[in-house]
């Protein structure tokens, strides 16, 4: 589908300039912006929350933004067949989505200094826009959303990308965003506004690299981005060397149709196998859950608690607010293993079923590690112990932040790990090779790739 | 994705085919099938049901097979924005599979003359292989499941179909079957069993338009075939004349790569700004709905029961049993409003929310009608009217029966109605004019197209 890869070369030539006249220094605008604004952002007691209420669920007065739900959840899915937990429910399919504009040939991202209370870092860069309908419509009286109209009509000409992908599915319950990256014509002038800058792709490629700068929303957008070119590379194409040589490689290798209809088949073989029953139950019906005027949590202590949060700003659309947020306990990992095969990096991911997925399961990483969910070393996920390999293995090392609107401290070391082409390596039937290209070329037809993979495949651009 | 409409030239081919020396006279084979067994049909009491129990859902005591469960619904689609209906819960994807073989250059269909108790007319056509896991492992000790193995392990180069789509979503919540078309290749034997017979596409063109002859679940599969050529038609296409080959043009004409990503674009348009929270609660706490000993049923007599049947048979895996179904009120309609339009044959489709489809909507034709759902006229959806055109206008009007394996008696009238290219039509903004090649395309996506239109797209082959 040749025109849903439109601006591959565009944006490969893009990672490959650093600054332009047009871009500022990435880290100094941050900064800069940080001193602009002022915040304050505290944990309280959930009974303290204005306009919040917790009964059988945790919900907003005014039925609107998102709910705090408890989830029954029965799955033959990993180690555990059954068990309840909190999770965030809220049906709004929201917008992310990024600016883009060739200038002096070279494509730039309009991309938003944007602080989210959730966040170890508190202001990173964001997508040009990040909205709800409750945001856009302004139900909680805030500020207009900058640069909504361009996502809201755009022409069919300037889509470079467009489609409902998942959020994160431990979390949420069934969440998803429209991720759309859109151009606009060289030729158009479009005002900027306060806390927004252009970046270059190689900007944005070192700012993943540092971690913690780039964030959530920004990220799955950028996972979008495919360097498939129609014909393949060109000897001519500058694409760098060494690693990130071959991630282009994996990109833009020929991915064929009965390729992709392959590892459709495969894909639907692993929905057959595995099964995902959930049913929202009341918080209070939760085993193993405590819920209190204070927080929700586990008994022991594991997993993640839901606590409340009170937020002093003055960059967001409204000056203050509380709200509940989901505090995952510290470590979580997303790691890729990949290896040059048959000629060409790949990289090993999984089929996993979790328990939020719109259509029970997605393609992940090669490991998803979430320390809580395990009680000892001997409840490791398949392939763990790669994450303890040799350093000269390691390609990408990073902490990112999750969705910082919804979760608080969620920090997630990225990791992408080489294996050397004489390494054979064993896993179980529902991990399979594949190529960025192909995860790409899925990532297109919808609920392929989860978001903590998509995630880790911007920090590999 | 040339790969995926293999086929195409072989089954329009087929389509222009009637008798061939290896088929059956259809309706004989049918009737005398029908004399081989004797069935035995009666509506009971829910709590006469082996094995059921009705408490907070109606469920089998072995926990499989599929509960009955209530539902809370909350939608801005339609003009009901909140109700509570009884919904049949089964996560279990089966498998709708039919077996093709090029005999003497024609494509055969292996078809199964099939009893399924809640049908009308209780024997018809149904796909080679229609089974559940739970069936074809045996969880009720029946019968082994003839042609499975051809399902679960074909080599990649005779899959022509192979996508998991969605059921009834009014009455199944997030019910979805592997739908599969594999062509054994044409000098492999294979043993022929009681009760199957080759038919060619030509036959069951002829038995869907009597209606009646040719059950759901082998409908949603044949809707699979696309008569999309790698270049369009051959002016020596054999593709009849009058309404059918304009069918068959609407199939082939080019669908470009934009005009795939425009209506996905527009799909994900009415995602966004129609929304659906449901909710699975107890049979119990159905507002307006009454749960006895003898049924589920609306207080007012609306929509659907839940009935018990008892069944005796010796043609099906089992001799006897029993079991819970839904009964729908009569009188649904499935429209297709049809058009030549740019000079070629459109289909008005409509972005429809039903409450148990797993991703919020699907393209639905352009009039679904179920009469209990409205309580007048001022009630009825959008181009209703049409229902009582001009005869000369129709082009097809058949009864054809939902899965009888859950609904009792759920008859639809399937309509395609031919306006004049002079005669103005005006649409909601959820309405879109499109291709059948367009509909095929999405179709190999995922759940874009629902299955009343999807069976209603077979009676058009």
């Amino acid at each position: 589908m040749s025109i849903l890869v439109s601006g591959a070369e565009g944006f490969l030539a893009s990672a490959m300039t650093a600054g332009t006249s047009e871009t500022p220094d990435p880290e100094s605008f941050l900064k800069e912006r940080e001193t602009a604004s002022s915040y304050q952002v505290d944990l309280v007691p959930l009974n303290s929350l204005k306009e919040w209420h917790l009964s059988d669920r945790l919900r907003h007065s005014s039925g609107r933004f998102f709910t705090v739900e408890g989830l029954s959840v029965h799955t033959n899915f990993g180690s555990t067949p059954q068990w309840c937990q909190p999770v965030i429910v809220q049906p709004e399919i929201g917008i992310l989505g990024i600016l883009v504009k060739r200038i002096n040939g070279v494509y730039h991202f309009l991309m938003q200094a944007k602080m989210e209370p959730g966040n170890s870092t508190l202001l990173q860069y964001a997508a040009t826009v990040q909205a709800t309908p409750s945001n856009y419509q302004r139900v909680h009286g805030g500020r207009s959303t900058p640069y909504l109209t361009y996502f809201l009509e755009p022409r069919p000409q300037d889509i470079i990308f467009d489609q409902i992908l998942s959020e994160h599915s431990s979390w949420y319950l069934h969440k998803r965003n429209r991720n759309m990256i859109i151009e606009i014509p060289s030729d158009e002038y479009i005002p900027m506004e306060d806390d927004f800058a252009w970046l270059t792709l190689g900007q944005l490629r070192k700012l993943l690299a540092q971690g913690d700068c780039v964030n959530m929303n920004a990220r799955t957008v950028l996972a979008c981005i495919s360097y498939a070119m129609a014909g393949g590379l060109n000897s001519g194409d500058r694409i760098g060397s060494g690693f990130h040589a071959s991630v282009v490689e994996s990109h833009s290798v020929q991915t064929s149709d009965s390729d992709v209809s392959s590892a459709m088949t495969w894909i639907i073989d692993q929905k057959v196998r595995f099964n995902l029953d959930v049913r929202r139950i009341s918080l209070r019906d939760m085993d193993a859950w405590v819920c209190d005027d204070l927080d929700i949590r586990h008994k022991d202590g594991r997993y993640f608690q839901i606590v409340g949060l009170s937020v002093g700003a003055d960059s967001r659309e409204v000056g203050t607010w509380s709200q509940p947020m989901l505090q995952p306990n510290p470590g979580n990992v997303v790691a890729f293993i990949c290896q040059r095969r048959s000629g060409v990096l790949q990289f090993l991911v999984q089929a996993m079923a979790q328990p939020g997925s719109t259509d029970r399961l997605e393609l992940a990483a090669t490991v998803q590690l979430t320390p809580g969910d395990y009680s000892g070393p001997q409840d490791l996920p398949p392939l763990a112990e790669y994450l303890s390999c040799d350093d000269s293995w390691i390609r990408v090392n990073a902490v990112q932040s999750e969705d910082g609107g919804r979760f608080h401290r969620a920090d997630t070391a990225h990791l992408v790990i080489n294996i050397p082409e004489d390494h054979s390596i064993e896993a179980p039937e529902n991990y399979r090779w594949v190529t960025l290209g192909l995860l790409n070329r899925l990532m297109r037809f919808g609920y392929y790739v989860n978001v903590e993979t998509r995630s880790l495949m911007a920090c590999l651009l």
